[in-house]
Protein backbone atom coordinates (compact mmCIF):
# COMPACT_ATOMS: atom_id res chain seq x y z
CA UNK A 1 0.00 0.00 0.00
CA UNK A 2 1.04 3.42 -0.92
CA UNK A 3 2.93 5.29 2.61
CA UNK A 4 -0.24 8.25 2.20
CA UNK A 5 -3.04 6.38 1.43
CA UNK A 6 -1.93 3.96 5.03
CA UNK A 7 -0.16 7.53 6.77
CA UNK A 8 -1.14 10.22 5.36
CA UNK A 9 -1.77 13.23 4.32
CA UNK A 10 -0.27 14.58 6.87
CA UNK A 11 2.46 13.50 9.93
CA UNK A 12 3.41 15.04 12.91
CA UNK A 13 6.46 14.58 14.82
CA UNK A 14 6.82 16.02 18.18
CA UNK A 15 10.44 16.77 18.75
CA UNK A 16 11.48 17.60 15.93
CA UNK A 17 14.10 20.62 14.95
CA UNK A 18 16.94 18.68 14.14
CA UNK A 19 18.62 15.55 14.50
CA UNK A 20 16.09 12.41 14.62
CA UNK A 21 12.90 14.29 14.74
CA UNK A 22 14.22 15.36 11.62
CA UNK A 23 15.04 12.55 10.14
CA UNK A 24 11.84 11.24 11.05
CA UNK A 25 10.14 14.42 8.99
CA UNK A 26 12.40 14.03 6.21
CA UNK A 27 11.62 9.80 5.84
CA UNK A 28 7.91 10.87 5.20
CA UNK A 29 7.97 13.67 3.01
CA UNK A 30 10.25 12.19 1.21
CA UNK A 31 6.72 10.02 0.67
CA UNK A 32 5.27 12.61 -0.19
CA UNK A 33 3.27 13.03 3.40
CA UNK A 34 3.23 16.36 4.63
CA UNK A 35 4.31 17.64 7.94
CA UNK A 36 3.53 19.23 11.03
CA UNK A 37 6.41 19.85 13.97
CA UNK A 38 6.58 20.58 16.81
CA UNK A 39 9.39 21.28 19.32
CA UNK A 40 10.88 24.39 21.35
CA UNK A 41 13.89 25.65 19.01
CA UNK A 42 11.98 27.82 16.59
CA UNK A 43 15.17 28.92 14.40
CA UNK A 44 16.43 25.16 14.09
CA UNK A 45 12.65 23.94 13.61
CA UNK A 46 11.91 26.66 10.70
CA UNK A 47 15.46 25.92 8.62
CA UNK A 48 14.55 21.90 8.88
CA UNK A 49 10.90 22.75 7.84
CA UNK A 50 12.07 24.63 5.18
CA UNK A 51 14.74 21.97 3.99
CA UNK A 52 11.78 19.46 4.12
CA UNK A 53 9.54 21.75 2.07
CA UNK A 54 12.61 22.76 -0.56
CA UNK A 55 13.73 19.15 -1.07
CA UNK A 56 10.03 17.13 -1.12
CA UNK A 57 7.51 20.04 -2.30
CA UNK A 58 5.18 18.85 0.64
CA UNK A 59 3.46 21.78 3.08
CA UNK A 60 5.04 22.27 6.30
CA UNK A 61 3.57 23.45 9.74
CA UNK A 62 5.20 24.63 12.81
CA UNK A 63 4.15 24.89 16.61
CA UNK A 64 6.63 25.74 18.55
CA UNK A 65 5.97 24.62 22.61
CA UNK A 66 7.85 23.32 25.17
CA UNK A 67 6.28 19.68 25.08
CA UNK A 68 6.30 19.11 28.88
CA UNK A 69 3.24 21.81 28.76
CA UNK A 70 0.11 20.96 30.38
CA UNK A 71 -1.70 22.14 27.92
CA UNK A 72 -0.18 20.77 25.17
CA UNK A 73 -3.06 19.09 23.52
CA UNK A 74 -5.13 22.14 23.26
CA UNK A 75 -1.81 23.43 21.43
CA UNK A 76 -1.35 20.28 19.03
CA UNK A 77 -5.47 20.37 18.32
CA UNK A 78 -4.94 24.52 17.07
CA UNK A 79 -2.49 23.51 14.57
CA UNK A 80 -4.28 20.30 13.48
CA UNK A 81 -8.07 20.75 13.96
CA UNK A 82 -8.53 21.44 9.80
CA UNK A 83 -6.34 18.92 8.82
CA UNK A 84 -5.71 14.93 9.05
CA UNK A 85 -3.05 13.42 10.82
CA UNK A 86 -2.65 9.98 9.92
CA UNK A 87 0.78 9.49 11.35
CA UNK A 88 2.16 10.43 14.20
CA UNK A 89 5.64 9.78 15.64
CA UNK A 90 6.46 11.41 19.43
CA UNK A 91 10.43 11.87 19.65
CA UNK A 92 10.40 14.43 22.55
CA UNK A 93 12.49 14.03 25.44
CA UNK A 94 13.92 15.05 28.77
CA UNK A 95 16.41 13.58 30.77
CA UNK A 96 17.32 14.23 34.01
CA UNK A 97 20.96 13.75 34.95
CA UNK A 98 22.51 13.07 37.80
CA UNK A 99 22.02 10.83 41.28
CA UNK A 100 18.03 10.58 41.59
CA UNK A 101 18.60 12.55 45.61
CA UNK A 102 20.67 15.15 44.00
CA UNK A 103 18.53 15.66 40.57
CA UNK A 104 15.87 18.66 41.86
CA UNK A 105 12.15 17.35 41.80
CA UNK A 106 11.42 19.79 39.28
CA UNK A 107 13.66 17.94 36.84
CA UNK A 108 12.07 14.90 37.50
CA UNK A 109 8.42 16.07 36.90
CA UNK A 110 9.19 17.42 33.66
CA UNK A 111 10.57 14.19 33.11
CA UNK A 112 7.18 12.82 33.40
CA UNK A 113 5.41 15.33 31.36
CA UNK A 114 7.53 15.23 28.15
CA UNK A 115 8.13 11.56 28.56
CA UNK A 116 4.77 9.82 29.93
CA UNK A 117 2.11 12.49 30.28
CA UNK A 118 2.29 14.28 26.63
CA UNK A 119 3.09 10.99 24.66
CA UNK A 120 -0.57 9.72 26.57
CA UNK A 121 -2.19 12.66 25.63
CA UNK A 122 -1.26 13.02 22.05
CA UNK A 123 -1.60 9.27 21.45
CA UNK A 124 -5.49 9.23 22.69
CA UNK A 125 -6.44 12.38 20.29
CA UNK A 126 -4.67 11.44 17.81
CA UNK A 127 -5.27 7.89 18.30
CA UNK A 128 -8.32 8.18 18.76
CA UNK A 129 -9.09 9.94 15.32
CA UNK A 130 -6.60 6.91 13.77
CA UNK A 131 -8.97 4.83 14.83
CA UNK A 132 -12.06 6.41 13.96
CA UNK A 133 -10.27 6.40 10.45
CA UNK A 134 -9.73 3.05 10.40
CA UNK A 135 -5.71 3.74 9.37
CA UNK A 136 -2.86 5.13 10.54
CA UNK A 137 0.76 5.01 12.46
CA UNK A 138 1.54 5.44 16.10
CA UNK A 139 5.84 5.48 17.09
CA UNK A 140 6.30 5.80 20.56
CA UNK A 141 10.41 6.42 20.66
CA UNK A 142 11.97 4.67 23.32
CA UNK A 143 15.60 3.53 24.50
CA UNK A 144 17.51 0.67 25.58
CA UNK A 145 17.38 2.86 28.44
CA UNK A 146 13.88 0.87 28.82
CA UNK A 147 15.19 -2.25 29.77
CA UNK A 148 16.55 -1.84 32.63
CA UNK A 149 17.37 0.27 36.38
CA UNK A 150 19.73 3.14 35.20
CA UNK A 151 22.01 4.61 37.81
CA UNK A 152 22.05 8.58 37.44
CA UNK A 153 19.22 8.21 34.60
CA UNK A 154 16.86 6.68 37.27
CA UNK A 155 13.79 8.63 36.01
CA UNK A 156 14.25 8.40 32.55
CA UNK A 157 15.01 4.75 31.64
CA UNK A 158 11.82 4.37 33.57
CA UNK A 159 9.97 7.34 31.56
CA UNK A 160 11.02 5.57 28.50
CA UNK A 161 9.65 2.04 30.11
CA UNK A 162 6.65 3.84 30.25
CA UNK A 163 6.57 4.95 26.65
CA UNK A 164 8.02 1.27 25.26
CA UNK A 165 4.83 -0.41 27.30
CA UNK A 166 2.49 1.70 26.25
CA UNK A 167 3.48 1.58 22.49
CA UNK A 168 3.29 -2.15 22.88
CA UNK A 169 -0.34 -2.27 24.21
CA UNK A 170 -1.24 0.00 21.72
CA UNK A 171 -0.13 -2.11 18.85
CA UNK A 172 -2.76 -4.83 20.21
CA UNK A 173 -5.32 -2.66 20.30
CA UNK A 174 -4.69 -0.98 16.80
CA UNK A 175 -3.53 -3.44 15.06
CA UNK A 176 -7.28 -4.95 13.74
CA UNK A 177 -8.29 -1.37 13.25
CA UNK A 178 -5.85 -0.46 10.56
CA UNK A 179 -3.64 1.50 12.74
CA UNK A 180 0.31 0.37 13.34
CA UNK A 181 1.22 1.29 17.05
CA UNK A 182 4.87 1.13 17.98
CA UNK A 183 7.35 1.28 20.86
CA UNK A 184 10.24 2.09 18.92
CA UNK A 185 13.48 1.15 20.97
CA UNK A 186 16.64 2.96 19.58
CA UNK A 187 20.12 2.96 20.96
CA UNK A 188 23.29 5.57 20.21
CA UNK A 189 22.61 8.22 17.72
CA UNK A 190 24.73 10.72 16.41
CA UNK A 191 22.21 13.37 17.08
CA UNK A 192 23.81 17.27 17.02
CA UNK A 193 23.21 16.79 21.00
CA UNK A 194 24.46 13.10 21.54
CA UNK A 195 27.45 14.51 19.54
CA UNK A 196 28.19 17.57 21.08
CA UNK A 197 27.47 15.92 24.88
CA UNK A 198 29.76 13.56 24.09
CA UNK A 199 33.42 12.90 23.13
CA UNK A 200 34.40 12.50 19.35
CA UNK A 201 35.72 8.89 20.14
CA UNK A 202 33.20 7.86 22.79
CA UNK A 203 30.83 8.47 20.33
CA UNK A 204 32.48 5.83 17.92
CA UNK A 205 32.54 3.01 20.82
CA UNK A 206 28.84 3.69 21.34
CA UNK A 207 28.55 2.40 17.45
CA UNK A 208 26.17 5.09 17.20
CA UNK A 209 24.21 5.25 14.20
CA UNK A 210 22.87 8.32 12.07
CA UNK A 211 19.56 9.72 12.54
CA UNK A 212 19.04 8.98 8.89
CA UNK A 213 20.07 5.63 9.63
CA UNK A 214 17.48 5.37 12.86
CA UNK A 215 15.07 7.02 10.43
CA UNK A 216 15.24 4.51 7.85
CA UNK A 217 14.98 1.38 10.24
CA UNK A 218 11.54 2.76 11.61
CA UNK A 219 9.90 2.30 8.14
CA UNK A 220 11.30 -0.84 7.94
CA UNK A 221 9.93 -2.25 10.90
CA UNK A 222 6.35 -0.54 11.19
CA UNK A 223 3.30 -3.00 11.03
CA UNK A 224 5.30 -5.86 11.80
CA UNK A 225 4.89 -5.95 15.50
CA UNK A 226 4.64 -4.41 18.69
CA UNK A 227 8.38 -3.26 19.39
CA UNK A 228 11.01 -2.57 17.17
CA UNK A 229 14.73 -1.32 17.29
CA UNK A 230 16.90 0.76 15.40
CA UNK A 231 20.28 -1.25 16.03
CA UNK A 232 21.06 -4.65 14.08
CA UNK A 233 21.28 -7.01 16.81
CA UNK A 234 19.75 -4.85 19.62
CA UNK A 235 16.83 -7.22 20.21
CA UNK A 236 18.91 -9.79 20.42
CA UNK A 237 21.40 -8.02 22.70
CA UNK A 238 17.81 -6.91 24.69
CA UNK A 239 17.01 -10.94 25.02
CA UNK A 240 20.31 -12.00 26.14
CA UNK A 241 20.27 -9.64 28.98
CA UNK A 242 16.59 -10.52 30.03
CA UNK A 243 18.02 -14.03 30.71
CA UNK A 244 20.82 -13.03 33.25
CA UNK A 245 19.93 -11.72 36.74
CA UNK A 246 18.32 -8.54 37.28
CA UNK A 247 21.95 -7.40 39.65
CA UNK A 248 23.95 -8.17 36.88
CA UNK A 249 22.15 -6.48 34.37
CA UNK A 250 21.32 -3.53 36.61
CA UNK A 251 24.68 -3.07 37.62
CA UNK A 252 26.76 -3.53 34.16
CA UNK A 253 24.41 -1.07 33.03
CA UNK A 254 25.42 1.56 36.28
CA UNK A 255 29.60 0.54 35.47
CA UNK A 256 28.54 1.69 31.73
CA UNK A 257 27.20 4.80 32.56
CA UNK A 258 29.58 5.91 35.22
CA UNK A 259 32.50 5.34 33.30
CA UNK A 260 30.78 7.71 30.52
CA UNK A 261 28.99 10.27 33.03
CA UNK A 262 30.76 13.36 33.91
CA UNK B 1 21.41 -7.31 61.63
CA UNK B 2 18.30 -6.63 63.34
CA UNK B 3 15.24 -4.88 61.45
CA UNK B 4 14.33 -2.36 63.11
CA UNK B 5 18.37 -1.42 63.26
CA UNK B 6 18.24 -0.98 59.61
CA UNK B 7 14.46 -0.14 58.50
CA UNK B 8 13.30 1.42 61.12
CA UNK B 9 11.70 3.42 63.79
CA UNK B 10 9.02 3.92 61.36
CA UNK B 11 7.72 1.98 58.14
CA UNK B 12 5.54 4.50 56.07
CA UNK B 13 3.31 2.20 53.63
CA UNK B 14 1.29 4.25 50.93
CA UNK B 15 -1.63 2.06 50.02
CA UNK B 16 -2.49 0.54 53.17
CA UNK B 17 -6.21 0.48 53.91
CA UNK B 18 -6.63 -3.32 53.34
CA UNK B 19 -5.05 -6.13 51.55
CA UNK B 20 -1.70 -6.19 50.32
CA UNK B 21 -0.45 -2.94 52.07
CA UNK B 22 -1.99 -3.83 55.20
CA UNK B 23 0.39 -6.85 54.90
CA UNK B 24 3.16 -5.27 54.38
CA UNK B 25 2.21 -3.03 57.10
CA UNK B 26 2.05 -5.68 60.04
CA UNK B 27 4.98 -7.41 58.21
CA UNK B 28 7.09 -4.22 59.37
CA UNK B 29 4.99 -4.25 62.98
CA UNK B 30 5.29 -7.86 63.56
CA UNK B 31 9.10 -6.76 63.50
CA UNK B 32 8.81 -4.17 66.02
CA UNK B 33 8.58 -1.14 63.67
CA UNK B 34 5.94 1.25 64.11
CA UNK B 35 3.82 2.04 60.84
CA UNK B 36 2.06 5.64 59.28
CA UNK B 37 -0.22 4.62 56.90
CA UNK B 38 -1.51 6.13 53.98
CA UNK B 39 -4.67 5.74 51.73
CA UNK B 40 -8.07 7.28 50.84
CA UNK B 41 -10.52 4.92 52.73
CA UNK B 42 -10.98 6.29 56.04
CA UNK B 43 -12.86 3.35 57.99
CA UNK B 44 -10.94 1.03 56.46
CA UNK B 45 -7.49 1.96 57.55
CA UNK B 46 -8.30 2.58 60.44
CA UNK B 47 -9.53 -0.74 61.67
CA UNK B 48 -5.92 -2.23 59.94
CA UNK B 49 -4.39 0.49 62.26
CA UNK B 50 -6.29 -0.71 65.41
CA UNK B 51 -5.41 -4.39 64.33
CA UNK B 52 -1.40 -3.25 63.79
CA UNK B 53 -1.36 -1.63 67.66
CA UNK B 54 -3.60 -4.83 68.66
CA UNK B 55 -1.54 -7.68 67.54
CA UNK B 56 1.94 -6.45 67.37
CA UNK B 57 2.03 -2.92 70.06
CA UNK B 58 3.84 -0.43 67.76
CA UNK B 59 2.60 3.01 67.22
CA UNK B 60 0.33 4.05 64.37
CA UNK B 61 0.21 6.71 62.28
CA UNK B 62 -2.78 7.52 59.48
CA UNK B 63 -2.81 9.89 56.62
CA UNK B 64 -5.93 9.91 54.68
CA UNK B 65 -5.58 11.06 51.05
CA UNK B 66 -5.88 10.41 47.73
CA UNK B 67 -2.07 9.55 46.42
CA UNK B 68 -2.90 10.91 43.22
CA UNK B 69 -2.63 14.93 44.81
CA UNK B 70 -0.20 16.90 43.74
CA UNK B 71 0.48 18.34 46.89
CA UNK B 72 0.93 14.74 48.78
CA UNK B 73 4.50 15.26 49.23
CA UNK B 74 3.42 18.06 51.67
CA UNK B 75 0.91 16.10 53.24
CA UNK B 76 2.99 13.24 53.98
CA UNK B 77 5.72 15.49 55.27
CA UNK B 78 3.15 17.09 57.84
CA UNK B 79 2.64 13.60 59.75
CA UNK B 80 6.49 12.30 59.21
CA UNK B 81 8.47 15.75 60.20
CA UNK B 82 9.05 14.50 63.56
CA UNK B 83 9.88 10.71 63.11
CA UNK B 84 12.55 9.01 61.02
CA UNK B 85 11.09 7.13 58.52
CA UNK B 86 13.85 4.38 57.80
CA UNK B 87 11.02 2.09 55.47
CA UNK B 88 8.86 2.71 52.60
CA UNK B 89 6.59 0.92 50.62
CA UNK B 90 4.51 2.27 47.74
CA UNK B 91 1.61 0.27 47.12
CA UNK B 92 -0.50 2.35 45.77
CA UNK B 93 -2.40 1.48 42.38
CA UNK B 94 -4.57 3.07 39.75
CA UNK B 95 -5.65 1.37 37.14
CA UNK B 96 -7.95 2.40 34.30
CA UNK B 97 -9.69 -0.55 32.46
CA UNK B 98 -10.80 -0.62 28.83
CA UNK B 99 -9.34 0.72 25.58
CA UNK B 100 -7.25 2.87 25.26
CA UNK B 101 -8.94 5.51 23.25
CA UNK B 102 -12.37 4.91 25.06
CA UNK B 103 -10.78 5.53 28.73
CA UNK B 104 -11.21 9.07 29.33
CA UNK B 105 -7.77 11.11 29.79
CA UNK B 106 -8.63 11.99 33.11
CA UNK B 107 -8.35 8.59 34.26
CA UNK B 108 -5.16 8.19 32.19
CA UNK B 109 -3.53 11.23 34.16
CA UNK B 110 -5.05 10.06 37.51
CA UNK B 111 -2.59 6.73 36.31
CA UNK B 112 0.51 8.74 35.86
CA UNK B 113 0.22 10.68 38.88
CA UNK B 114 -0.64 7.37 41.10
CA UNK B 115 1.63 5.09 39.72
CA UNK B 116 4.92 7.60 38.63
CA UNK B 117 4.47 10.99 40.14
CA UNK B 118 3.99 10.20 43.89
CA UNK B 119 6.12 7.45 43.66
CA UNK B 120 8.80 9.71 42.64
CA UNK B 121 7.80 12.39 44.57
CA UNK B 122 7.68 10.30 47.77
CA UNK B 123 11.14 8.30 46.75
CA UNK B 124 12.77 11.55 46.20
CA UNK B 125 11.68 12.94 49.99
CA UNK B 126 12.23 9.60 52.06
CA UNK B 127 14.86 7.88 49.87
CA UNK B 128 17.32 11.29 50.35
CA UNK B 129 16.68 10.94 54.44
CA UNK B 130 17.63 7.47 54.61
CA UNK B 131 20.56 8.25 52.13
CA UNK B 132 21.48 10.69 54.13
CA UNK B 133 21.17 8.76 57.47
CA UNK B 134 22.97 5.57 55.85
CA UNK B 135 20.52 3.03 56.12
CA UNK B 136 16.46 2.19 55.27
CA UNK B 137 14.45 0.27 52.76
CA UNK B 138 12.35 1.57 49.56
CA UNK B 139 10.26 -0.69 47.91
CA UNK B 140 7.94 0.35 44.46
CA UNK B 141 5.59 -2.60 44.65
CA UNK B 142 5.26 -2.89 40.37
CA UNK B 143 3.02 -5.74 38.52
CA UNK B 144 3.74 -8.42 35.84
CA UNK B 145 1.67 -6.14 33.49
CA UNK B 146 5.17 -4.33 33.60
CA UNK B 147 6.96 -7.13 31.76
CA UNK B 148 5.06 -6.20 28.40
CA UNK B 149 1.84 -4.18 26.55
CA UNK B 150 -1.11 -5.13 27.59
CA UNK B 151 -4.90 -4.46 25.79
CA UNK B 152 -7.45 -2.59 28.17
CA UNK B 153 -4.83 -1.65 30.80
CA UNK B 154 -2.46 0.01 28.17
CA UNK B 155 -1.30 2.73 30.88
CA UNK B 156 -1.28 0.97 34.12
CA UNK B 157 1.12 -2.03 32.47
CA UNK B 158 3.32 1.47 31.13
CA UNK B 159 3.03 2.97 34.34
CA UNK B 160 3.86 -0.40 36.55
CA UNK B 161 7.02 -0.46 34.09
CA UNK B 162 7.77 3.40 35.05
CA UNK B 163 7.97 1.96 39.13
CA UNK B 164 9.61 -1.27 38.27
CA UNK B 165 12.23 -0.05 36.23
CA UNK B 166 12.78 2.81 38.37
CA UNK B 167 12.84 0.99 41.77
CA UNK B 168 15.71 -1.22 40.08
CA UNK B 169 17.71 2.27 38.95
CA UNK B 170 17.19 3.49 42.93
CA UNK B 171 19.04 -0.31 43.83
CA UNK B 172 21.73 0.91 42.08
CA UNK B 173 22.13 4.30 43.52
CA UNK B 174 21.68 3.56 47.04
CA UNK B 175 23.35 -0.47 47.34
CA UNK B 176 26.58 1.32 48.66
CA UNK B 177 24.68 3.95 50.57
CA UNK B 178 23.09 1.31 53.35
CA UNK B 179 19.99 1.75 51.70
CA UNK B 180 18.12 -1.14 50.32
CA UNK B 181 15.34 -0.21 47.15
CA UNK B 182 13.34 -2.56 44.81
CA UNK B 183 11.49 -3.00 42.01
CA UNK B 184 8.73 -5.82 43.49
CA UNK B 185 6.73 -7.30 40.97
CA UNK B 186 3.67 -9.19 42.21
CA UNK B 187 1.30 -11.53 40.52
CA UNK B 188 -2.01 -11.84 41.29
CA UNK B 189 -2.86 -11.76 44.60
CA UNK B 190 -5.96 -12.56 46.58
CA UNK B 191 -7.18 -8.98 48.05
CA UNK B 192 -10.34 -8.08 48.69
CA UNK B 193 -10.18 -5.93 45.77
CA UNK B 194 -9.19 -8.80 43.39
CA UNK B 195 -11.90 -11.26 45.14
CA UNK B 196 -14.28 -8.78 44.94
CA UNK B 197 -13.86 -8.33 41.04
CA UNK B 198 -13.51 -12.16 39.64
CA UNK B 199 -14.84 -15.17 40.02
CA UNK B 200 -14.00 -17.51 42.34
CA UNK B 201 -12.84 -19.80 39.83
CA UNK B 202 -11.02 -17.36 38.35
CA UNK B 203 -9.36 -16.56 41.42
CA UNK B 204 -8.13 -19.61 41.63
CA UNK B 205 -6.80 -20.15 38.31
CA UNK B 206 -4.37 -17.47 38.35
CA UNK B 207 -2.80 -18.99 41.46
CA UNK B 208 -3.20 -16.00 43.39
CA UNK B 209 -1.70 -16.07 46.30
CA UNK B 210 -2.89 -14.39 50.10
CA UNK B 211 -1.54 -10.99 50.60
CA UNK B 212 0.42 -12.33 53.80
CA UNK B 213 2.06 -14.96 51.36
CA UNK B 214 3.18 -11.81 48.99
CA UNK B 215 4.62 -9.56 51.85
CA UNK B 216 6.42 -12.56 53.44
CA UNK B 217 8.07 -13.06 50.42
CA UNK B 218 9.21 -9.77 50.08
CA UNK B 219 11.02 -9.55 53.63
CA UNK B 220 12.56 -12.72 52.63
CA UNK B 221 13.82 -10.91 49.28
CA UNK B 222 15.07 -7.84 50.42
CA UNK B 223 18.44 -6.49 50.02
CA UNK B 224 19.60 -9.10 47.38
CA UNK B 225 18.55 -7.41 44.27
CA UNK B 226 17.36 -4.95 42.27
CA UNK B 227 13.93 -6.59 41.32
CA UNK B 228 12.16 -9.66 43.14
CA UNK B 229 8.94 -11.28 42.09
CA UNK B 230 6.18 -12.64 45.22
CA UNK B 231 5.29 -15.67 42.97
CA UNK B 232 7.78 -18.57 42.95
CA UNK B 233 9.04 -18.96 39.30
CA UNK B 234 7.45 -15.47 38.44
CA UNK B 235 11.26 -14.73 37.52
CA UNK B 236 11.48 -17.67 35.10
CA UNK B 237 8.58 -17.24 33.77
CA UNK B 238 9.59 -13.86 32.85
CA UNK B 239 12.73 -14.66 31.37
CA UNK B 240 11.46 -17.18 29.57
CA UNK B 241 8.77 -14.62 27.94
CA UNK B 242 11.46 -12.23 27.47
CA UNK B 243 12.94 -14.37 24.93
CA UNK B 244 10.40 -14.72 22.58
CA UNK B 245 9.51 -13.17 20.06
CA UNK B 246 7.40 -9.53 21.20
CA UNK B 247 4.28 -10.23 18.83
CA UNK B 248 3.87 -13.43 20.38
CA UNK B 249 4.16 -12.09 23.54
CA UNK B 250 2.21 -8.92 23.80
CA UNK B 251 -0.83 -10.81 21.91
CA UNK B 252 -0.57 -14.04 24.11
CA UNK B 253 -1.06 -11.13 27.21
CA UNK B 254 -3.92 -9.32 25.05
CA UNK B 255 -5.66 -12.75 24.80
CA UNK B 256 -5.26 -13.50 28.24
CA UNK B 257 -6.90 -10.42 29.49
CA UNK B 258 -9.81 -10.20 26.63
CA UNK B 259 -10.48 -13.53 28.07
CA UNK B 260 -11.18 -12.74 31.90
CA UNK B 261 -12.21 -9.06 31.40
CA UNK B 262 -15.82 -8.03 31.11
Amino acid sequence: MDFNEQYGPWALIAGASEGLGAAFADECASRGCNVVLVARREALMEETAAGIRERHGVETRTLVADLGRPDIGDLIASVTDDIDVGFFVYNAAFAPQGLFVNVPLEEQMQNIAVNCTTPTILSHMLGKKMVDRGRGGLVLVSSGAAHGGMKIFTTYAAAKAYELILGEGLWDEFRDRGVDALGYVVGATATPTFSASTEADAVKATNARTPQQVAAALFEQLGKGPRAYSHPGADEQAMASAGRPRAEVVAATGEMISSVWS
